[in-house]
């Protein structure tokens, strides 16, 4: 049912220090960052094979991304699996009981559909279930 | 120079649970469980596309996992990624002042050559870089 690690993503103190090291150390070339005023982040994105790795920088101490940088400090702060049905997968997963962050998908970053597995259900893990364009 | 996301790394306090919850909920195939006694660990993994997820289980409070789980809890432990040349990596993170754990490359588990980079100058990311076999 997971067909790839879609992304990971990063929370950051600093996007252009965190991103200049992904750039000058391993040669990669991560995008311009963005700000996503809904989440209160700034993001910028590199790809790494078939995964992307996604660094996430808060804008506000109060954002989701800033209150984890606050109580955990910068590292890796979710992983994003690629699923074929995401509908298919919540059902398959309410019905083991497993608790949600999103019971329903919503539409995340570039239009996909998304949804958030509790960490706590997930051993710790915050994971992300992204559905694959299909063709 | 970062060919692909070749595993990450989850702490776990059950390996058999969580196994099963990958496997049930997720349709993945954790292989058997196998004791590293150097590391003091169990550990298992299961592939998902190019990438493999590997949890671990410490064995013994006093291994470096069991200390990571007593300080931080369950969940992601870090992440490794496949490089072609892990001697130039190496002398290339050496040359910016990047810390690292592991000066040299040293052989980790299936023969292959790894070496980490100490979570401080990977913006709190504990990375591993391993060398892809050669054709």
């Amino acid at each position: 049912m997971l067909q790839k690690i879609q992304h990971l993503g990063y929370a950051v103190e600093d996007i252009e220090a965190t991103a200049s090291f992904y750039r000058e150390s391993f040669g990669a070339e991560p995008s311009a960052p963005e700000s996503v005023e809904e989440q209160g982040i700034l993001a910028t994105m590199f790809e790494v094979g078939e995964s992307t790795i996604e660094l996430v920088q808060p804008t506000r101490p109060d954002s989701p991304v800033g209150k984890f940088l606050a109580k955990r400090g910068e590292g890796f702060h979710h992983v994003a699996f690629a699923v074929e049905d995401l509908d298919a997968a919540l059902a398959e997963l309410k019905s083991r009981g497993v608790e949600l962050i999103d019971a329903e998908p919503r539409i995340g970053a570039g239009g996909v559909r998304m949804a958030f597995v509790h960490p706590k259900s997930a051993f710790g893990v915050l994971t992300e279930l992204v559905e694959s364009p299909r063709d």
